[in-house]
């Protein structure tokens, strides 16, 4: 095995009753068993200000970088992490959860009981700007949403078969643009673009932008380059996972896609919840996937359960509306390819991976119309438009200042495992 | 404009009477004229080897660093540049290209003159090995090679227009993988992946792996994101080009490039040449492009000459060969779309540019047989193989062991500005 990568048997498990001395409500996305990661931004009264790498929990996020210096945790290989810096793999994410749960837990009183440390290390969420999790190396983005795949393929093969040859026989996927993966609360600007009404082809504000519901993972390890990983050990390079937003140009999409995929249509946003959740916390969510029927090829092929029971939430809040309404409830379970079987996929050619690597799911739309996760599908190609019951808006697809708010949560026997939101504010075009 | 983003108007031009003090002979690709950037490794005799910023002339290196140490040439902003390390923009480059050309030219004494500095600061060519001159942070692949586009229509499409209705209206492309680019001189290994040989699904070695002949350009600058930069400012984002191979596997790009685009069948590798040659040193090359009809949007129209006349070269030598033998003569002159409109289209909705980020043409076919640049082209889908004149050999895709070589040059007056040379050996696939 190459060195820094170790084997998923020695994962970190928090038992389901323990108890932080920091207060958490059962429907919160951050009890003590997940303690996720990300980066965070803090202004002080004094106008200073900091850039750290923190955990939250309850309301709270914990300043993991401090509690550090303070000695509080031990210093890790990497540690104390510049901000955007890398985690050095999936045991480093552990060894930091794992400090950082004997600290939390109840019994604990080495911060417990020192208000000074506490008010040096731990912060409301409510006063930090969430950053990117990591610096993303490469963001690809896969189609394994099957009824996803088919509803488009109902929508724009109406006399085919719904699905193309090659959808069960391997994951089909793509490479998206990595320098425009932006964390929650990271406005988005409506993108201008090529596209065609009717015979006149026109430049300008996107009329049909769209969201995409999917999930993520982030790579923890590198690989060598012409040296595919086998899909019993591709576990060990996946560090954690994160909510998805692919924004969507449907009408340039429509127009340029054609012989080389999307490009364009995708390339000006993708949005992302900014705690990166490790798959050692989201344990007790495994499932096995779907039959995959035809059986596919033996490299692609996985002894273990890779699938798992997420469930998700889109809410959509024009400018208009006091609280946001819930458009769509979907679940991972949906995916048709698991994550294992997707990076064993890309692997599988010996294409080297990286630290930071962002491998996204591809739409993950349920079976039925209120689960689907587009507005390309919910409204069926704007036929159906939907009524936002507050204002009595209408809806085809996003209009300026609309705020769109994805929320995922595995559920479990008293507390939620959360992935936080990814919320996002649509901008008007430039005007140039 | 943004800081360090200059006008182009402050071009740095050296004089094609200039001469230095090195000899170069007039079929060098690297007379003073050129001076193009690179990182290369060096063994010394006593076991200790060196990594470093240079710039070839005739059959040497000029270790770059070592200069700046030295005092030879100013210290400039980022240096002595870190090996991978990025050079502040253009204006970094022109200053560094400006300073060595005083260097090295022929009545300038202080280098000359000095053989302890000349065996401290000059390497042959020879004794080095070249590294990748940036570390890439985005590779973007267009179709921009019009009748490449309209082969691979009329091998895959027989019974409609060999181009899609978009293609002169957009430069086409999509996003490839960065971490897969590799140097010249870097071996690379034929991938595994998923095929159809008749009705049966295989997963193997590919049995089609081809090259495609491309050259390439890397940004200087980043921009914002959701702040398009117009086409009028877009040539300061251009720092230099190199040349590009982008290694294809055409059995597995069949089966999985619908409806996504390519994938694994070009991220397992991409080779480039070692040396940005910057667009200053280009500058005698440029030429106006094919008319464009009909007329592009106002977004993609530029005033200025966008083309370049530079000759392109593929050559083939098997296991068994003692030389290569050529096997394809393009020249860039055959791209539809220039390099200015791609970058502009790439910007045009919003996409931030990362200094690192590179952009390739797709491949460059002339309008002969003996001018494609693939083989899926110059055999027409193996229908014709080729015949090594030395050995008797047969290629239709290539095989273990070859190497191919691409090179490029443009000619003038007395001198050439080339590229070097990418030249890569195929090794196995990886057993397991």
């Amino acid at each position: 095995m190459p060195s820094g990568v170790i084997s998923s048997v020695s994962r970190l498990s928090i038992p389901s009753s323990a108890k932080s001395w920091i207060e958490v409500s059962p429907e919160s996305h951050f009890p003590i068993q997940n303690l996720p990661v990300g980066v965070a931004a803090i202004d002080f009264e004094d106008d200073s200000s900091e850039i750290f790498n923190c955990m939250p929990i309850g309301d709270f996020v914990v300043n993991i970088d401090m509690l550090s210096q303070e000695g509080l945790i031990p210093e890790f290989d990497g540690f104390p992490l510049a901000p955007w810096s890398v985690f050095g793999g999936q045991e480093s994410l552990r060894e930091v959860r794992r400090a950082v749960f004997a600290l939390l837990e109840e019994s604990n009183s080495k911060l417990r009981d020192h208000a000074g440390l506490r008010e040096a290390t731990i912060h409301s969420r409510a006063n930090i700007v969430p950053l990117m999790p990591m610096k993303v190396s490469a963001f690809v983005d896969f189609y394994s949403g099957i009824n996803h795949a088919s509803n488009v393929g109902r929508m724009f093969r109406p006399d085919q078969p719904p699905l193309l040859p090659n959808y069960r026989h391997l994951p089909v996927g793509y490479n998206g643009r990595a320098s425009s993966v932006v964390p929650s609360e990271h406005d988005v600007t409506r993108p201008r673009g090529q596209f065609k009404v009717g015979d006149d082809l026109l430049f300008g504000p996107t009329r049909e932008l769209d969201f995409e519901l999917e999930v993520g993972f982030f790579v923890a390890n590198d690989s060598e380059m012409g040296e595919p990983i086998s899909i019993d050990e591709i576990e060990d390079y996946m560090l954690g996972m994160v909510l998805v937003n692919d924004w969507s140009a449907r009408d340039v999409q429509r127009w340029e896609y054609q012989p080389l995929g999307p490009f364009l249509a995708k390339s000006f946003a993708t949005s992302i919840s900014p705690w990166i959740v490790s798959f050692d916390a989201l344990e007790p969510f495994r499932i096995a996937g779907p039959g995959q029927e035809p059986p596919v090829l033996p490299h692609l092929q996985s002894s273990v359960k890779g699938h798992y029971d997420i469930q998700l939430e889109v809410g959509i809040q024009t400018a208009k509306m006091t609280r946001p309404q819930t458009i769509c409830r979907s679940n991972t379970k949906h995916l048709y390819w698991s994550f294992i079987q997707q990076l064993a996929h890309q692997s599988s050619n010996g294409t080297p991976l990286e630290i930071g690597d962002l491998y996204a799911t591809g739409t993950i739309s349920g079976e039925t119309e209120d689960s689907f996760g587009s507005l390309l599908e919910l409204t069926w190609r704007g036929q159906n438009p939907l009524t936002m019951g507050e204002t009595g808006e209408t809806r085809t697809f996003l209009e300026d200042g609309d705020t769109l708010i994805m929320t995922g949560w595995g559920q479990a026997e008293g507390y939620r495992i959360g992935f936080g939101e990814v919320r996002t504010t649509v901008e008007p075009a430039p005007r140039q």
